[in-house]
C-alpha cells in the first residue's frame, strides 16, 4: 500500500553543531552522517596544515591564505572565521547543492560561523549546542590529544570557557554524558525538526488532497 | 560515573495531539503514555454516556450537565468545549500536579481546545496535528467502528474535514502512514522538545559550574 501514498515534500534544514573542543562534537556528527543518508556534510575550507590521516576535500577544503582570501571577496563563504592563526570557512556552493537536491546539511562550526548563519539563513537553521558533563571529563579528553603541548591544551580550556558563554544562542541544548544517548538525542532534534510544519512544503497540496475527496 | 553527574533539571511541557476522528491520534497516545514513563495524560471531563469498557476517571471524568457548568464557571477548565450534544474540557488541577513533579502532560484535544490552551499556556505547549494517509483510508478507519452507523460515520467524515482545515495552526504535522513510525516520530518530538534551551531551567547553573572549574 504504502508504494502508492503520496509523500508529502520537504525542505532541506541546516543543522548547526556546535561546542567547546573536547566535547564530543565531532563524534556525534560522525555517527549521525553514518546513520543517517538524508544528511550530508559541510566541508570547511581551512587554511591550517593537514593532520596526519586527514583527507583534502573530506575532512577540510585545505587551502592556501591567498586562496582564502580571494574566496572571502567572491563572497563564496556562508561563514568565516579565524582560529587561532588560521582561517575557516564554509563554502556556499556545496550546501546549495544538498539543499536542492532535498537533504539536510550539518554544519560543524563554532558560534562565530553560527551568528553569522543564523544571519544569513534564519528559518532553515537548526542549532545544537553540546556541552561536556564536567569541566574534569572536558580536560581529560582535551588532555587526551597526546600531539597537543600543555600550552595548546591550555589555550583550549580558555577557549571552551569562551564557546560555552554562547549556549544560550542555540535552539538545543546536549550534555554529553553518553555518547550513545547523545547521538540519539541530536537524531531525535533531526526528526523532530524535518516534522516541523513549515519544513513539509507540500502540505498544503496534501491536505487539499485529503479534503477533496469528501 | 553517571551516578555523581549533575543533571540538569527541565521544565515539564505540554504536549497536545490534534487530528480528525480516526488518523490514529489515540492509538499513537497510549503507545507514548505506555513507553514513556515521564509523560501523564491528561483525563478530560464530558458529560456523555460512558461507551461500554470506558472506566470513569482513566478514560474520562464522566460528570453530568451541572457539574460540569459549575466547574466551568469556577474556572477549573484549562479548555473546554461542545462537540455535537456533549460537552468536553480539561480540569486544570491534574495538570499542575504533573507539571509541579517535572513530567510531561499529553492532551488528546481537537482544534478549538489547542487554540484555548494556545491563549493561556503558550511557552509550554507543542502541538502535533495527526494526518491520515489517505482520504480512502480514513473512510475505511471511520466505518471499522461497528457500532456507529451511517449517519454517524457521515457526521464524522465532515467534521473530519473541518479538522483538517486546521492543520496550518499546530507545531508539527505527522502524516499516519505507519502506525509504529508514527509513534517514533512523536517519540522524537518529545525528545527533541525536552532538549530545547529554554525548557531545561537548569543549564544556567549547570555552565557556570562548568565555566568555574577553569
Amino acid at each position: 500500500m504504502s508504494d502508492t501514498l503520496p509523500t508529502v515534500s520537504r525542505r532541506g534544514l541546516m543543522l548547526v553543531m556546535s561546542s567547546p573542543s573536547g566535547a564530543g562534537k565531532t563524534t556525534i556528527s560522525r555517527a549521525l552522517l553514518e546513520r543517517d543518508s538524508a544528511i550530508g556534510m559541510s566541508v570547511s575550507a581551512t587554511t591550517r596544515a593537514p593532520r596526519p590521516g586527514e583527507v583534502d576535500g573530506k575532512d577540510y577544503h585545505f587551502v592556501s591564505v591567498d586562496k582564502f582570501h580571494e574566496m572571502v571577496e567572491k563572497r563564496e563563504f556562508l561563514e568565516h572565521a579565524r582560529v587561532f592563526d588560521n582561517f575557516y570557512g564554509t563554502p556556499r556552493g556545496p550546501v546549495d547543492q544538498i539543499l536542492r537536491s532535498g537533504r539536510d546539511v550539518l554544519f560543524d562550526i563554532d558560534w562565530q560561523g553560527t551568528q553569522q548563519m543564523a544571519q544569513n539563513a534564519r528559518a532553515d537553521l537548526v542549532s545544537v549546542f553540546v556541552l561536556p558533563p564536567s569541566v574534569e571529563e572536558l580536560e581529560r579528553r582535551l588532555r587526551g590529544r597526546a600531539q597537543d603541548s600543555d600550552e595548546v591544551v591550555r589555550k583550549r580550556m580558555a577557549k571552551a570557557g569562551d564557546e560555552m558563554s554562547h549556549w544560550p544562542e542555540y535552539d538545543y541544548i546536549v550534555v554529553n554524558v553518553d555518547l550513545d544517548k547523545s547521538i540519539a538525542a541530536v537524531q531525535a532534534i533531526l526528526a523532530a525538526e524535518r516534522l516541523k510544519r513549515e519544513r513539509q512544503v507540500g502540505l498544503p497540496d496534501f491536505v487539499t488532497q485529503l479534503r477533496g475527496g469528501e
